[in-house]
């Protein structure tokens, strides 16, 4: 029976259908405890890990059946869906045909070594799910979503995590509490707001330990934050761009400080 | 008269509107020799500069009209348009109510000195455009859209730009030719492409002069280009993300390199 195609699902309005289009929503997500993963690159790492699956969608034309089939080694159920229904269910406007309904569970919280990245009110979900690529990349713990951050799994920010969510850990809460945790531990803290006492990013060497925390769009850090960091660093601007795209400084940040 | 709105446009059918339209595709702001800036921050500063303004669109209930209309020292035909046009011109779900349509001048060709960024063939216009933008930061002289990048009016382009198209040089061509042009004068091009031959970014010092190319998002740089290269960079990849996305991985480049 082993990767079988059990159920097949035409209707856009299926009940079923209904149900996974909830897990857009933060709500909808919460309540079924489970988010989707959209795309052959991120279902093939979902299935190479421990990870819980709940149902795996796959397209009639679906190219890698065969090979998604010999990966199923727990014999999650495989369901066939139409392209109507991929087409509801993907944030793309050409779907590749898989998605994964994953479970969500709650993230074990590892000691508040190593670097970490914080996001204070970070609206931009394709920015935010950059950071935690270039986070992972970059070789840091976690990435700590801080509240009017955009939610962890979102489908925008979860598309441009492209994976990354697999490596290292995602947690949320108040930044406040997470930056007093961090001094009780003396991990500096950078906050990256502008001000007089702001100092030039590349002069601070490299840390094994630190959080760096990147704020919002447009208004960046809350000034309660910033009056708990250890020092808040800035790129100084050469040319006549007002500012920096905030993936692109969190970036440039976090190649420059980490060890 | 000066400052006086002179025509109003209420139908998103006007013959008008439809040419406005037109300018979002490359074949009408070639016809038009013309393109188009969406929102308040990016006609104020073409205002401030001497950028050649064909026509000002202001939605009835625009904040700004007067600083606009002081600011319009040139006077520029100002004409209302309803919010229907807006939203059938703007990019954005929530249009500012100001546009300018702006004369696409030929690019005087500075001289190929200070740092260059080139993009060879690179698709995503938010990429592009936050390039653009993170160059001008960055002190670049100028960028070179190569064949096969989204072109430099496009409208998703210059959203992401915020005007740093007013700041530095934008060029296009064929790639291999700057190249050369690059290499007739000495000035070291670096590409990006990871082969066994590529050097860690942060090994190579600061430069006064050079050329950086950045590839396609999926299918990494030209070979024939690569060939022509003085050296290739890379940016180790520390923790399990395959890859950075391109415009951050070319500001942390940028960055690091430009003296």
């Amino acid at each position: 029976m082993r990767g079988k195609i059990m159920k097949v699902i035409q209707s856009p309005q299926n009940k079923q259908v209904k149900e996974w289009k909830k897990l857009a929503t933060k709500k909808g997500r919460q309540k079924q405890k489970a988010y989707l993963l959209d795309g052959w690159h991120l279902v093939k790492e979902a299935l190479a890990k421990s990870i819980i699956i709940k149902e795996l969608l796959v397209t009639s034309d679906f190219k890698y059946l065969d090979e998604l089939t010999s990966l199923n080694k727990d014999q999650h159920e495989i369901i066939s869906i139409s392209d109507e229904v991929a087409k509801v269910l993907s944030e793309t406007p050409s779907p590749q045909g898989v998605f994964a309904v994953v479970a969500l569970e709650p993230a074990a919280q590892p000691p508040l070594q190593g670097a970490w990245l914080m996001l204070d009110a970070v609206q931009d979900p394709g920015n935010i799910g950059t950071m935690v690529r270039t986070a992972d990349a970059a070789g840091f713990t976690g990435v700590i979503f801080g509240d009017g951050t955009a939610d962890i799994y979102q489908p925008k920010v979860v598309r441009a995590m492209q994976g990354s969510q697999f490596h290292i850990s995602l947690l949320a809460g108040p930044l406040d509490e997470w930056v007093q945790k961090f001094s009780a531990q003396q991990v500096p803290v950078y906050g990256t707001e502008l001000n007089p006492a702001a100092r030039p990013y590349n002069k601070l060497g490299k840390h094994q330990n630190f959080a760096l925390i990147m704020g919002n769009e447009g208004n960046g850090m809350s000034q309660q934050i910033l009056k708990r960091t250890t020092a808040n660093l800035y790129i100084p601007i050469i040319g006549h761009a007002e500012s920096l795209n905030v993936a692109v400084a969190a970036g440039i940040l976090m190649f420059q400080l980490k060890a």
